[in-house]
């Protein structure tokens, strides 16, 4: 919660203009509670970074390099509609906020898009001539810069069409052609993983309640 | 003499955190000077941002599409030695000068390598199915992320050699293959292009001043 609220503030006004009453106003708790748990706002910042790094989920696909394309795709989508992700993009991208380790997010980007691309070329996804460390940062940084853009001209509606530009642009010189035709880039993909993320996460809570609870479950009428 | 100045400021501490105070210093003239060309700071960032745009320079080459990869290359080399391009650079990235029109560049950039790839594309050395506007816009909100990046990890030094990654990985869905095989994408052709420009920047000087100060060049011993 309060998370939530401190990403919605930076989101808002940037690092340097959050207040920490905007923030405590926002998560509707007090000021001892905030700052047993975030003594300063460079704290909160952090959190905030590393709460978006834990956040990367992909659903399993037939074709890693799907999952390549769907972990951008889907953080395309969060970002115009998670709170966490809008507030971490923000700080991501200030360059004012010198003394946060805004490359956290970065290197973790890149590390978890090396593992999958790793994967992908063992498999026999990906042409032997690719870099998977290069083809990693590459993907981060101009996923970085194309968020920026669309967020200046489109408030990020135009995200994801950027995107599957990108794909369409580099895929063919990732993946081996009989792998390329299968792939699905459109701009439609990410909106869709989301729901079944999230339908996914309701089910497994369903099932541990089943297991957990059943005399919870008794009591109801 | 006042925009170097106001660009280096602009890119050590950034627009809010920039002060005229500072501005003044730098280029060695009073307040009245400044505030006679420039009645702001809004003003004077506008005016870098502007510069920038006009500091678009390509050498013509036979293959039309080699000037879209050299204005890239270009870019990189300037954006670690030139002051306006620094200055400008940190502007255009960040997002807490939202009353900046932070797009112009953007729009600028994308216009001009749009022109570039049109013209390429009736030359016939870009292939049919690609949308020059799209590739433009990816191209510049990919190179803004790389710049990003590159300024984090290793304050910029390591930013022609992505650009040439983003390069080898897009150039394949752009170029006809005859083309293709004859695109120089090195990381070492921004500084050999930049030394060039300012060769032939040089001789243009020369050139008029022969022709209009034959007495200046007289009253030398």
């Amino acid at each position: 919660m309060i998370l939530e609220a401190a990403a919605s503030v930076f989101d808002e006004f940037g690092f340097d203009r959050a207040t920490i009453a905007e923030i405590l106003t926002r998560a509707g708790v007090t000021k001892g509670a905030l700052y047993f748990h975030f003594p300063s706002k460079e704290d909160l910042a952090l959190a905030v970074l590393h709460e978006q790094v834990l956040d990367i989920a992909v659903r399993p696909q037939a074709i890693k390099l799907q999952e390549f394309v769907d972990a951008g795709q889907i953080l395309a989508y969060r970002l115009r509609h998670d709170a966490i992700q809008r507030g971490a993009a923000r700080l991501a991208i200030e360059q004012s906020s010198n003394h946060l380790d805004r490359k956290q997010s970065m290197s973790a980007w890149s590390s978890f898009v090396e593992g999958l691309l790793k994967e992908a070329k063992a498999r026999g996804e990906v042409m032997g001539s690719v870099n998977v460390r290069d083809t990693a940062e590459l993907f981060v940084g101009a996923f970085a810069g194309l968020q920026m853009m669309s967020k200046a001209f489109t408030d990020q509606t135009d995200l994801s069409q950027r995107l599957t530009v990108f794909f369409e642009h580099t895929l063919p010189t990732i993946a081996v052609p009989a792998i390329l035709a299968k792939l699905r880039v459109d701009p439609e993909r990410g909106a869709q993983l989301d729901a079944e993320l999230q339908r996914h996460a309701a089910l497994e809570d369903e099932e541990h309640l089943a297991e957990d609870g059943p005399n919870l479950l008794d009591v109801a009428p």
